[in-house]
């Protein structure tokens, strides 16, 4: 089969063989999504090797331990514990240590004709829900996972810092979770579509009149300057949400975090059940998001799509069996 | 009146008027306490000019607003606010965006013969509890004030990264809330001096072992270094409290925080008075912590006491009356 992958540092479209692993099962993938971290990834992030990929949908064509699910359209979670650790006993492969995840650590990923997960990980996509807008599950349960984090509650307010796709995603999960949302960015076009989901939003110029304004600030830019500009919207003893892989080692002015007594909450990966829930119920058009769907063979170009300026979602699309 | 003054970025003991200022009481002090933020303020943070120190027990001689109070001993918070703000009303003048704090921002402090601060900041000091004693109240406040952030409950597994006076007494404030405590540094001295007051410690050279061992851990080195150890303590979702006043802008792993999900909370000042009632009832001999007293017209040698490996506490006399 074809796959994205990265080897000896080199990212491209390469043949390799169907992963069949035992006890897990196999999907053939429909369609899959570029996330920043895929570009973190093909830039040296972790320095993974394999497949990249993580946000999928497809249908699964080999499943031992399910076969119901022989058929049928799915999503995957992406963390994958051993299973025997306390964490994984309590539920909680997410942080298992010595887990794989899908595309990510460990694990060969989704953008690929193929992708391998046990059948434990895996989602039934509801017929109503269209693949272009299943592929989005992974990522707005990211987003909608910070509520397991921090209260969104009614009445707070809140300002997310970047208006690339998770931080649209994160404004519109913080807003439907009752909170009062501001979406700060630097692109007009960005925030125009945002605003077509129904988050207000402005650009970040002019945020200096906001300092101190927000309980809660979601940090989605991934850059330095968008923390440094969340300490500053923060009130004292507020909380800011990391919510962006930062790739390297960044500054931050630590005395700030101190001296206001902010808390700096990260946040990883959310749970995919909520998510379908949300896009089966219609409530959020994620499918404006796309920007472009671009056949696997032409994965590279794809990424590369991904990171111009303006673009959100850009979408790989296996070939049909 | 003599002073430790910091001005034009030159530390030195100068003249100075009494601090007579309307609406304040002035307060004769007796000692008072080097802290490391003197040291960084004589080293150019913040670019304090004035009188440095912030720790001081004293007597009052003059109060309009509070003429109960001449003549007796206190200690004082260090946060004036505004009073007009909603963070004051609130009673948080310890967060008003225009406070002034002793000997730090805006307002001059305690290594002096006399000190001004409103009555309302003052606190009177039990008869029972000596000078040297009393002047730990808001050192000793702060590290009780992170039971305002954190959860140190029974069975809470806390380190805490830094064996310096602040590292030992948020060991003894978070064991005596319940928790189960470590204190990780560098100095056998210090961590000996520690286990005097039931502190359980041990050198971080050995600490790899403890990896996602510790529910919290207090960052009390003020160190990238110890940052970075405090990411690898901490259990998946666990809480790092920045204790430590950083310096400039230290870099930190991000990432760390976003893939184990943890939670970094600051922690700056807490109250004088469970302080002041820990300090009364004897359970903990601070003044074990003192390495040295030194008069006021020598603090720049106390200074440099405070700055050398292994000492501890140093305290400023002034001269009696």
């Amino acid at each position: 089969m074809r796959a994205l992958s990265r080897e000896n540092g080199v990212v491209g479209v390469v043949e390799r063989e169907i992963p069949r692993r035992p006890g897990e099962a196999l999907v053939r993938v429909r369609l899959s999504g570029v996330c920043n971290t895929d570009l973190e990834i093909a830039r040296g992030y972790a320095d993974f090797t394999g497949t990249l990929g993580h946000e999928f949908v497809g249908v699964v064509e080999e499943a031992a331990a399910a076969p119901e699910t022989v058929g049928r359209r799915v999503v995957g979670e992406i963390n994958v514990g051993c299973g025997a650790c306390a964490l994984c006993r309590g539920g909680d492969a997410r942080h298992c240590p010595s887990r794989t995840v899908l595309g990510i650590v460990g694990r060969d990923g989704a953008h690929a004709e193929y992708v391998a997960l046990p059948a434990t990980n895996l989602l039934v996509v509801p017929d109503s829900v269209a693949d272009e807008t299943a592929v989005f599950a992974e990522p707005l349960a990211a987003a909608l996972g910070m509520s397991e984090r921090v209260d969104f509650g009614r009445g707070r307010r809140v300002a997310v810092v970047g208006d690339g796709k998770l931080g649209i995603l994160c404004a519109w999960a913080a807003q439907n979770a009752g909170a009062d949302v501001l979406l700060l960015g630097r692109h007009a076009s960005k925030l125009e579509r945002a605003a077509r989901l129904g988050v207000r939003g402005e650009t970040s110029d002019d945020a200096g009149r906001l300092r101190r304004a927000f309980d809660v600030v979601v940090e989605a830019s991934g850059a330095e300057s968008g923390f440094a500009l969340a300490t500053t919207l923060a009130r004292p003893r507020g909380t800011i949400v990391l919510k962006s892989t930062f790739h390297g080692a960044p500054t931050w002015e630590a005395w700030k975090v101190v001296v206001d007594e902010l808390s700096v909450v990260g946040s990883r990966c959310g749970r995919l059940g909520p998510a379908l829930d949300v896009l089966a119920s219609g409530a959020l058009d994620v499918a404006s998001l796309i920007d472009d769907v671009v056949p696997l063979g032409d994965a590279p170009r794809a990424l590369a799509r991904a990171a111009e300026r303006g673009v959100l979602k850009v979408l790989l699309r296996a070939p049909a069996p």
